[in-house]
């Protein structure tokens, strides 16, 4: 009985851990995150504990002191502790798998690129990059140092946004007409990075915006063929010198399924509607980091799912992570890779150039 | 004490009529109604037991059985109910003080100009006409006949949009920085007049999607300066023959405040969401006969507001129906005139032709 039980949980493992072989305990991988901002520091670091087959095992930051509490905190040596300058030494850091980017966006192309060349697996943040070329180079650098690439969609692993979009697919709103998505927040420090273009790379859409069209995306299933959007942005306005606020854009599906998405950093909101000819899906909040509600109905917000299925991890970042070590131990592409960041780039062009120029881009 | 409340409740008819003058009960003015469709009949007709100082008077309509029917119902003698070959014969008629028209959107221009040829005040449904240059004409035959025209948009007076209204001048968003808006449901029935466009003028927008324009409006205070809709029709569906399904579209408002709507006929809505800096107003569903609901929030849905303060009249329609007779007691021009309703059909045919071009259409 015991005997048995033992080989059920191990038969469990491998199945967890997309692996074909022996059921002996494997080494957790060691990601080293760079960037100690709130991200990297204050979300990522403490999911390690919630993970199955990751570890933090080592940070790059420009700050040792901050770097230095938080390797205290989380049981990083102090070896694994490194400055910018000193990043391409993590080749030579063996407990180092994977490096998770945590940078301001801007910074996104160099480090991924510079850390497969380290011979290390990349995490990372959303959004990939600043431009599709930049994508593009990152995935090349991956593909020719033989190294993984995913992007920090967390939405990918929430049992919320799952179960949403198992749904859909399985019909439960019929035949997808319309999927409505908006993300903001009020941006309340005009000195935050993600309102300096050289490091954001843009505005309300490279951050919230990015979520707005991935949930698009994901909700139906389906890529879109066509964006129209307009800006709008009160450049007197402190924040936005440089970026812009609200950005509002439609996308047309093959299907005839229209996306309407919106980003903002001048007000609160956090909402996913997907409609269909039999019934609606909704949440809201849709992609908070906890407090996601879901709604099914007919033509309104009629039944609640309070407790949808739950995700691959304990959180929606322990999936993250250990998915991308599922992915490298099993040599399988992971759901969220660099192709998926550059699908997404791609659109956020096409959307800044039809709000440019006042016209509809096709896809 | 009898004397005095006597006078107060004499005062208080005098205000509520919105007249100066002595305190002598007003006859009710009464209305015919042209068109005794779902709305003029099954909605209208009932409503005058709710009104003041509405009555209804007369019917026009093709089919004489239903009319004597309805008019047994609700009062209306043998001799006011005209055909459409008789309908000029209403100027003969001196019961008749205002003409209600229920028709087909394309038959609203001809029907408005010749009530007020005849002499008659006119309370034309929503939309006005199929074009602009109907909306000019019939409001200059209604000036030059020195007759008063309003357009049916009962949201006006419909207690929780007049609330919301008021909370958003009010700044309970804080400054408004984008509306949502949208309306739909799922047409059934292929052989529609709404799906004619000979009848109907275009699909959604020139039904639900007026909804959806009017609460962009009336929730900014503000009006649109430039278009960008785009349009999704499955031109297959045997009820899209003729008619768009979805249309989406942008509004940019002079504040740099963004409204996004949409309208179709293949999916359930109704749905109006006022987002500022410092919160949100909500409305879901927002526009219906019934059941209208509302909310405060700074994210969500935080506060329901249950009872709000009760619009003019015991009823939407019922407020709408005496406001117009009130406007022709103390000649003033309703709160929806033609001037209100030219509007949005200036607005309509620039969505319809931004979605036609592919660009944005300045208004």
């Amino acid at each position: 009985m015991e005997l048995d039980r033992r080989t059920m949980l191990a038969g469990a493992t491998m199945l967890a851990a997309g692996a074909g072989r022996a059921a002996a305990p494997q080494r957790k991988l060691g990601y080293a995150i760079v960037g100690l901002g709130v991200y990297g520091l204050g979300v990522i670091s403490p999911q390690f504990a919630n993970c199955r087959s990751s570890r933090l095992v080592a940070y790059v930051s420009g700050d040792r002191d901050k770097a230095r509490a938080a390797a205290a905190k989380y049981g990083v040596p102090e070896r694994s502790i490194y400055s910018y300058a000193e990043f391409d030494r993590i080749r030579d850091n063996p407990d180092i798998d994977i490096v998770y980017v945590c940078l301001p966006n801007s910074m996104h192309a160099e480090y991924v690129i510079r850390a497969a060349k380290a011979g290390k697996h990349v995490m990372c943040e959303k959004p990939m990059a600043v431009s599709v070329a930049e994508c593009e180079a990152m995935i090349a650098a991956c593909k020719a140092a033989n190294r993984k690439l995913m992007i920090g969609y967390r939405c990918h692993f929430e049992a919320f946004n799952l179960e949403a979009t198992r749904l859909a697919r399985a019909g439960a709103a019929g035949k997808i007409r319309y999927v409505r998505s908006e993300h903001g927040f009020v941006q309340t420090n005009p000195e935050a990075w993600r309102l300096k273009r050289a490091l954001s790379g843009g505005g309300s859409l490279m951050d919230m915006g990015v979520y707005s069209l991935q949930a698009a995306r994901y909700m139906t299933g389906e890529e879109p063929v066509a964006v129209t959007a307009r800006e709008s942005t009160d450049r007197s306005d402190p924040r936005f010198h440089e970026v812009e606020d609200i950005i509002d854009w439609t996308l047309e599906f093959p299907s005839g399924a229209i996306g309407s998405c919106q980003s903002m950093y001048s007000a609160n909101q956090n909402h996913i509607l997907l409609m269909g000819d039999k019934g609606r899906i909704e949440l809201e909040p849709g992609t908070r980091y906890n407090g996601n509600r879901m709604w099914l109905g007919k033509d309104g917000r009629e039944q609640e799912i309070i407790n949808p299925p739950p995700g691959p991890g304990p959180t929606q970042w322990a999936g993250q992570l250990d998915h991308l070590v599922d992915c490298i131990r099993s040599n399988r592409e992971p759901i969220v890779s660099g192709a998926e960041g550059l699908r997404d780039m791609r659109i956020v062009e096409a959307i800044y150039r039809s709000a440019r120029e006042g016209r509809t881009v096709r896809l």
